[in-house]
């Protein structure tokens, strides 16, 4: 019950984010750049975070104890943040629009930007606490 | 702000829905069933909510009253009952794994889902309204 409480909390707090996110960005232009950016950033601090617990974990000898910011900030926060539905209904709305080149661009920024994000945050983690 | 709070509730929904499908499907076996069916579930159901939507703003004649229902629905539950950041890091143990077929497949078997259950919810309501 609790651990639904804090998988809830980050989730709230990573939609509204998003929303936030593309509410600002719908400025520049008629591309998904909030989805898009809330991807990316969303892989990067999943990278961030769960690095930092593996490293911490290794560190202090317990997994258990990171389990409520696990909930919190991994399922919750970057589940929620990141999204594949939106993405989906964007890169259709784009093959209707027969901008094909757009949608498969886009697709492959996404999972590929995903990828690449969520080294960049484990690889960070690594560095700073070398 | 009232929309936040629409996207924020809908967010925490589609967490903690995703959360419990994970615990749920835990049981069977090591592969990430419960990330795989949000996101197979969550595309449907966007498909489902927004061709609802765009089914009955043509017989009502505005879109403005369904904003709320968008938020909450599509933006907040939706966008968080699917998840792009879990993903990412299932496929990456399972390449870390050297499980190449197992990472690939999933893969693709999401994002081919994606787009096949988005269809299939436009099309379950265009069946249904014909």
């Amino acid at each position: 019950m609790t651990a639904l409480l804090f998988v809830g909390g980050g989730g709230a707090l990573g939609a509204m984010s998003r929303y936030g996110l593309t509410i600002l960005l719908s400025r520049f232009g008629g591309l998904p750049f909030g989805t898009f950016l809330s991807n990316l950033l969303g892989c990067l601090f999943m990278g961030v975070v769960l690095q930092w617990f593996a490293e911490s974990d290794w560190v202090a000898g317990t997994a258990l104890e990171h389990e409520p910011h696990r909930l919190l900030l991994a399922v919750g926060f970057c589940g929620s943040f990141t999204t594949l539905s939106a993405l989906v209904y964007e890169v259709s709305g784009m093959l209707q629009r027969d901008e094909l080149l757009t949608a498969f661009g886009y697709l492959l920024a996404t999972l590929g930007g995903g990828f690449l994000f969520f080294y960049v945050g484990i690889l960070l983690v690594r560095l700073l606490s070398a």
